[in-house]
């Protein structure tokens, strides 16, 4: 071990820092293994976060390991690369260095994939009373919320009480936002069914709201609209064109309508983070960085940036979009250039290569938009199903995958259902049994 | 639904409350399913957990929802049981009913199966300064804890900064303590060394301190040396007849020894919760009821206690130990006595059946005692392993269960090595990369 670090500090080969190890990232640390240069790749976590699907982890169908893998176990066994779990704070870019929460890290060459988290448009109690999902922690809070909201509807007395349990309002019906209200309809229908008494899970009620006049914005009006019937017809009730007012504690207001709710969640807006300020350049209104056709900074040929970070227009009407592919060509090509220009070669410019999208719209039902292939339903379904698998695969032994993926997504994993985390006491005091003590007065005979 | 709840609410029927769904809890519901009495089972959790590999969680082998099973996947399909999650505050045995965080309820028969907590012996500092493994909570705050001791170990420049990330005490050497040594030893060897660069996993050093001459001792002193020299073996330090004077910030005092450490684990005392006070009756040291042959207080024979919560010691010369053999028997025979009663019946003493006791003291080596067969070594953790598999099948899919376990437990599972939770920020601000500022003056030619 020693020697091996010993080798990469006392080196003389040019060092490439990479801060994110999201897919843009961690792909471009994967081009550079091996290769003649030294690799230091910081994040705040110790693993990669396969994001696609963590609305299942939300939704308790899957457990945080099924989708996160140790940047070590990637990377680990590449003698050219560290892993830097560390918090950045800011890129000095006149002095070539990177500072971070503990010590600091000089570069020759930076590839800053920092990626998004969640952006809130509106008043700070927004953030203090709903629940966005970006993160393994967003996720764990949201599983707990919503299966403490049946634990609390199994025992509420007043009726206004329990339907305000058992409501939950989306805001945002991008992806993320269509997910979560397909998957909360079928934990409701299909598995609380059998473990409650006092309720009929088929009271849920799920509210997904959006400002814009269709839900998953990204894809053609067509699909959009095929996307919006399949998911009321799950009974998820859609509002379009309609701007959120105010969330309240326990409500959401829409124009004249207030929704009374105890579980509210922020899928509306991602926004990238601090970090991009202290690069000096130029930044759009969501923060990413206006990069030139090579995905370096215009007056800085050694700094990349990839991936939800970057804001890469050139000869397209509108920046390309924060997808899993994106990311993954952005940070492959920015480990190429660099290759490149170590050789001595120049730069190429980046080039996307549209593989489409897909997204879940509930059990056994997706939307695909491969161009030519535009579908919605089963078909679209297993397309995504097998896609996805493909990608987890290497997160787990093979046969795990498919068995917890077998077991969990389609039977319905039983042992996910567990509330972890302090319980919350944001709940009326009179809660109690249904008529428990009213219709109870015998008592057996001693 | 709505039905099935009406009927037990208005029902004459007797009602048994519960009161925790570990094993003496869980297996009293059991016995008392599909009878013709109703039952209400309250815990603050909503799921059982399977304590004896709660350590495998704290150590990233396995994942909460691996060895915890929703309370309702196990009861929800009995028509007389009401699965309540909920806090009890008190209990009422003048009015017979259960006082509940939100709400109360009644009872005609009682079974107290709170279990026991995490106790501290010595100052609040003491508790601020270290971990316990008594929650799935504590086991996740164990893992972020020994999981973020090595990835500050590898930033740390100063050697002593990184020979305290890789100290871990443990303090109390009863089975806890011993599997918590035995394991965090395996990762630190086995695990750790293939992914890190800047140290030699195998400086950790893993101390093992009690205040009592030997380790395991609810075991014969024989098995207990044996014991003591397998971990030994495995490279942990045993203190024993060492009792802790403090517990500082990275610090741990015996007589005039000081260990600096980031990582303290406390597994050395329990002691049954507050409940127990408002049962107004008689309490051992550890806080436990003192009952009687038939497990009920012995002045309220509608009113039995169980597993850790109890102290039963007739015909014995000392109260039976908290193990799960001793909650289960318990458990199952307070419903047995239930039931005798509403069938008119009297009460029966209970008898315990030994089954002996096992534990592991690390990967393929265990500790057992049946009396007759006594072992230390491979065999006997073969034994445990089968006896453990056994008792979890039923929380997964059998298939799953295996597999998980031949791939976590066997082949260390690596997407568990993920680490969830705020970061901490105790550490030193002069951590930083070893060498990198002075080693690294080139810059490659632009």
């Amino acid at each position: 071990m020693a020697s091996s670090q010993h080798d990469i500090v006392a080196s003389d080969r040019p060092r490439v820092v990479i801060l994110g190890a999201g897919f843009a990232g961690l792909n471009a640390a994967r081009k550079l293994a091996k290769k003649d240069v030294d690799v230091f790749i910081v994040d705040r976590n110790n693993y990669h976060l396969f994001q696609p699907l963590l609305y299942q982890v939300a939704t308790a169908g899957l457990d945080p390991s099924d989708i996160s893998m140790p940047v070590r176990a990637v990377l680990g066994k590449y003698k050219n690369t560290r892993v830097v779990m560390n918090e950045v704070r800011a890129v000095d870019r006149q002095n070539k260095k990177v500072i971070l929460e503990r010590g600091e890290l000089p570069y020759d060459f930076l590839i800053v994939a920092t990626g998004a988290e969640t952006k809130y448009f509106g008043p700070d109690s927004w953030e203090k009373n709903s629940t966005p999902l970006k993160t393994v922690e967003d996720a764990l809070e949201l599983r707990r919320k919503i299966l403490t909201s049946f634990e609390m509807a199994e025992q509420a007395n007043d009726p206004d009480e329990r339907s305000e349990c058992l409501t939950f309002v989306i805001i945002g019906a991008g992806p993320t936002g269509v997910e979560m209200a397909g998957a909360i309809r079928e934990i409701a229908a299909e598995v609380m069914r059998r473990d409650f008494r006092t309720i009929d899970p088929e009271d849920t009620r799920v509210v997904l709201i959006d400002a814009q006049p269709h839900v998953l914005p990204t894809y053609p009006e067509e699909l959009s609209e095929k996307a919006r019937k399949e998911v009321e017809r799950r009974g998820v009730e859609v509002m379009v064109n309609s701007p959120v007012d105010d969330i309240g504690e326990n409500t959401v207001t829409v124009g004249d309508e207030t929704i009374r709710t105890h579980t509210v969640i922020w899928a509306a807006g991602v926004a990238t983070g601090s970090v991009m300020n202290t690069l000096d350049t130029e930044l759009d209104r969501m923060g990413r960085a206006r990069i030139d056709a090579n995905l370096t900074l215009p007056d800085d040929p050694h700094v990349f940036v990839v991936g939800d970070a970057a804001n890469f227009t050139h000869d397209l009407d509108e920046a390309l979009p924060g997808l899993a592919p994106v990311a993954i060509q952005m940070g492959k090509h920015a480990a190429k250039n660099i290759l490149r220009r170590v050789r001595g070669d120049d730069y190429e410019p980046f080039k996307y290569f549209d593989k489409g999208q897909m997204s879940t719209i509930g059990r056994a039902a997706a939307v695909v938009d491969f161009g030519k292939i535009k579908a919605v339903g089963f078909f679209a379904w297993v397309l995504w199903l097998f896609v996805h698998l493909m990608y987890l695969v290497g997160f787990k032994n093979r046969v795990v995958v498919l068995i917890e993926w077998a077991y969990s997504y389609l039977a319905f994993k039983r042992g996910s259902r567990i509330i972890i985390g302090e319980p919350e006491h944001d709940h009326p005091e009179e809660l109690a049994f249904p008529g428990v003590e009213s219709a109870h007065q015998h008592s057996t005979a001693q």
